[in-house]
């Protein structure tokens, strides 16, 4: 069904505002749209105020550059965290990730993407001079990479290691191998290859 | 991955907005949220109003019950079309998809649902005192009834079947049958069967 009929241009008009967003069709933005329509006032007030004042005031962290409602966000205020060890990521998908396992008790530095000439994409297209300067003066004894594990990972990683290399701090990059539960069977060579050249010694893993 | 950590409560409060949207779960929203993010204040606002005065401005057609920016909608209102011809569906979704076949020049009349004792849905809540009013008052000759082959389809059918009756109207249903390019092997037997005992003469089946 192509949808081209609509009896009303406001609605034909907030089902192609919702048939922007990725990967909603015009048939599930008509479904979305008809179910908001169904709902009362307010709560269609909320569900579009909620969005606009998200843009409109959102702010980002001057420190670590993650999403945040003040100037400092909550990570990099908070007193009892680790400000020596600073984890690197791409985006802020990522700092919630690793904010979910519980086990980072560390500060975060946002690059906003990686460094991918195809898209355009340069050094100086991230918060990679910030970081650099955030390691200069704030005592940071360790960076942990976390970036993804493609092409473009791989030199963002690298160019950061060139960067911070003359500050003698510890670089390290978090750990890749089998998922815990994984089979062995169905682990890609690469994967697996890695996950026997960086073992760890027995205790360690039961730290 | 389990979202329970944000740091700022705009974007949580965005997140949990588009969560209650059917069908969209909280990974999807979080996605589009930031997608939203991405884009310009003007085009988040667009965005987020469209919605809003939509739900705020919509009308219904006092003729046929389509949703419509007037008081009148505009197939309603269109001088060429067959007012002595009414389609009787559920809701307005169906009004697109045969608006979208280009075959039917009549009018509509949009029931708003369908009688569903399980849902709680009788008679007086759908549109049906004002089908029989209309069948009534404007001359309309046939009643086309093209509900869903539901029990409530039928039940539904057979109430506003009996309503009429007095009024000496044509009452027709739409033909269901075996789908156009579909093969008879993997065609449901109820449809089949139907398909053969409500067959059609070949010459009419080409006009």
């Amino acid at each position: 069904m192509s949808i081209q009929q609509f009896s009303s241009a406001l609605l034909e008009n907030a089902v192609n505002e919702f048939a922007k967003l990725p990967g909603i069709g015009r048939k599930t933005a008509l479904r979305l749209v008809l179910h908001l329509l169904k709902q009362s006032e307010k709560e269609v007030d909320d569900f579009g105020n909620s969005m606009i004042q998200l843009r409109k005031e959102i702010q980002y962290c001057n420190v670590c550059h993650n999403i945040s409602d003040t100037e400092i966000c909550n990570i990099c205020s908070n007193q009892s965290r680790d400000k020596e060890t600073v984890c690197v990521v791409e985006n802020i998908k990522d700092v919630m990730s690793i904010e979910n396992t519980q086990q980072f008790r560390g500060l975060y530095h946002v690059l906003g993407g990686i460094i991918s000439p195809m898209d355009g994409i340069g050094p100086s297209d991230l918060e990679i001079e910030s970081l650099v300067k955030r390691a200069e003066k704030e005592g940071v004894k360790e960076v942990i990479m976390a970036l993804s594990t493609t092409m473009e990972g791989d030199t963002t990683n690298f160019y950061i290691f060139r960067k911070l290399a003359p500050l003698n701090i510890k670089i390290t990059t978090i750990a890749r191998g089998i998922a815990i539960g994984d089979e062995l069977e169905y682990a890609d060579e690469v994967t697996l290859g890695r996950s026997i050249l960086n073992r760890v010694e027995f205790t360690n893993s039961f730290k």
